[in-house]
């Protein structure tokens, strides 16, 4: 439609096109190629289908919906895998028989290929537990695409600026954490030996409460513990706090860098 | 009492001063004007009887009471709609009979009368289960009225602007919420079939454990899965920080720049 | 031990003493004046013995404490009585017999006065539920002393800047909350009757997920109603920020305010 | 490695070299020595025996495990305890014998012969609850090793700056607790003695509630109490939101002022 996409479709061979469309750093605009768009649609889907697979009685309801699916995923993500195959030769690293082969041994080729051995297998009539874990693995892949790639290795860098005060913080949490299961070791242990006969033991009520989560499947009964227990409530919310203060602007800053990189990256252009 | 109030009184014939009252945007002062006040007060209160009437204790109680006032709210919102629909003749658009039909295709023209039609066969002795419910969307009206129509865009738009990071956070709390799933089905699944046997199952209790819900009507009763679920609530602290880092200043960003737009549209006045 | 302790010993009368250690407002130095540092412990102590008396085997324990301590009160509460109604000649409002009786009906003098009747009831042998929760009101008192009073006015003012910010908030709380008690309702409402058989009964499980409290006692048990909850509790996460970084902003402009004026009061002096 | 390294090595004397790696603020370079990079992993590893030894399982499946760990923390710390007094005189104070005393009765000495007694009474065949319990300050010794003291220092002062606001806000999380507590007592206490007979009691709700744990071992069951408790709730995210507002500012502000100093320092250097 404009000129761009003019150019993309009429000065350029085959390959060249693939390669354009399927390789996410090639594509000349901003977003997803079309063709990445609907390959990362079909993962989400394909991972969608895994984790619905694990549930019996669905899989007894619809048995022959699972394997068309499967069938289904294994031939677009087979075709995928080819077309990307054959223009990796438009990088001069992946030319040739041995390029291709150079090719397939990196990263993504083999997350790709780890994409569609599971339900070649499946095919094969096997649907083992593992197998479909593996094909959760789909997911992945979709790192890879667009944006995303790079604005999670922004906020892995933010993260490393402050990973000090992110030592610190969970430093003091796990001191708080040990802290109260040992006080409620203490004085509910000989109450409640099976929740709280031990520190690891105590620790799972610890935990519950200080991230304010709270099952309520272990609580104090004493009043010395449940006294103890209302302060490590109060304790787990500044226990919140610190981190919650530095991953928050940890996480914005390093949105406003990506930003700031792109426009300028945009603008060298 | 002050001089635009003698404005609205005076010099309008009763057309007009309709029109002045009931238009949210036709109100030349800040704020609701007195009728559209009353009219939000009424909308509440029918809401607040469509949500108590669905307790068939409080009907058994006061069969009469309900009656009585879905009679009143009937005669009170039909009184309104009509008298907008006369009102209407005051915007040139909806001049006349053809008018008066355009403006009753209006978005906000058949919301008002889909708060009226459901009391209507109330009266006509029907009072169905999704009868209640359709009371319900009278709610829907208030958000017409006033500067909140105004502040609801403004959000709407602060929350486009940061699209990216909130899909990004999502993205991250959903990978997280599948990861932890998994990992419990794994661990769990043998010892607590009905609850850990599959992932979409285990998916219950991540969800309870990420957001620090922690209903506790499912908990991991083996060590390893104790450990996880440690760490998952831990990394649930995470998950809440970023998503409400970016809400908050989405937030008040937006009220920040609404403030502005206020004022500089008053000086313009 | 500093100049201006000298004076206040030195030169004054023992009306004057008494009125610049008794009334907050008098008191020339930054902080408490030691007298009503003392009356605020008592008053925690009074307040603290209200709540344990409450409890019927502490009661059982220690009859005689509780009668002592109440005697105790009743006393040191009369005599501070007794000099703030003394001290209160001071002020030219309050002079003589007439000016005590008006300084009787002031605001913080009934409030003292509410703090020694129940005491004095109690002495005769009563000692019922109403008078207890009055012994509560003791704290209130409080709130009359040093910087307290001056910083909660100063927060009050700075929500009341906020107001639309807040109202907005819990108006999308409310819709949330009445949205997600209507779908449970539509959808659990069968299976559990009576835990999702109403939309007021819906409620209950509705405020306990999206303020993330998460009791347990109601949960969904539907595949719908358990997703449906998923997403409420994601959305109690946004429902939490929003109102979250409006308060939180609100209490550190207000306390940053309060610090300016105390500043340039200061130098004023 | 680096001419800092080289000086180190080649320089002193082995007592000089003790005292620059043992002593933290003795390193010449930013971090901590390998030696207390060793004891630190070491005082994580002995505190982490000391947890998982009150587990009488754990105690039971591997008695020698834990009866030859405890030996080689013995032996290790005793040590590095003997090095350490070794080194201490380096330290014009702690020359001599008399010196060797002074150090003795400095507060971290006694803390890492604290560290070590109880293994040695360990070793003597007793192994009580306190015995495990003291083990567990061992953890204090961490406190002392590199960045951390002076982090935590930062943080002290930065909470003592902010702490009237903090005051502030646990003076409004008390009246929240009180005011709600009574509140359930008034309208609970009758249809739940057990749970809502007594203000202190119902404290135990209030404090679950209010921090959002909500464990859901006492939950209000009359409709008064439910919207009593909702209330509550609703109150308990502007509870959380003051404080984390205040801590989380505290906090960085601190840090930005630790590493402004630490930067400053460099220089200087």
């Amino acid at each position: 439609m404009d000129p761009a996409d003019e150019e993309v479709g009429a000065r350029y061979s085959l390959r060249q096109r693939l390669y354009l469309h399927l390789e996410p750093t090639a594509w000349p605009r901003t977003g997803l190629s079309p063709a990445n768009l609907v390959i990362a649609v079909l993962i989400v889907f394909a991972a969608l289908l895994a984790i619905l697979e694990t549930e019996e009685t669905l899989r007894a309801d619809a048995p022959r919906f699972f394997q068309y699916a499967e069938f289904l995923i294994l031939l677009l993500f087979s075709t995928e895998y080819m077309a990307r195959l054959y223009a990796a030769g438009e990088d001069p690293r992946y030319r040739g028989v041995l390029g291709r082969l150079r090719y397939m041994r990196t990263w993504w080729a083999i997350v790709d290929l780890l994409a569609i051995l599971p339900s070649l297998v499946t095919m094969g009539g096997q649907n083992t537990f593992l197998l479909r874990l593996l094909k959760l693995l789909r997911l992945l892949r979709l790192s890879r695409l667009g944006r995303f790639s790079r604005a999670w290795s922004a906020i892995a860098q933010a993260v490393q600026l402050r990973s000090f005060e992110l030592l610190l913080s969970f430093g003091a949490a796990g001191m708080l954490l040990i802290l109260s299961s040992a006080c409620l070791y203490l004085v509910e242990g000989g109450e409640q030996p099976e929740a709280f006969g031990s520190i690891p033991r105590a620790l799972w009520w610890s935990v519950a409460t200080l991230t304010t989560v709270g099952y309520g499947d272990v609580t104090p009964v004493t009043a010395l513990g449940r006294i103890l227990a209302g302060i490590t409530a109060l304790a787990g919310i500044g226990l919140i706090a610190l981190p919650t203060g530095v991953l928050a602007s940890a996480f914005s800053d390093a949105l406003r860098r990506q930003a700031a990189h792109d426009r300028s990256g945009q603008r060298e252009e």
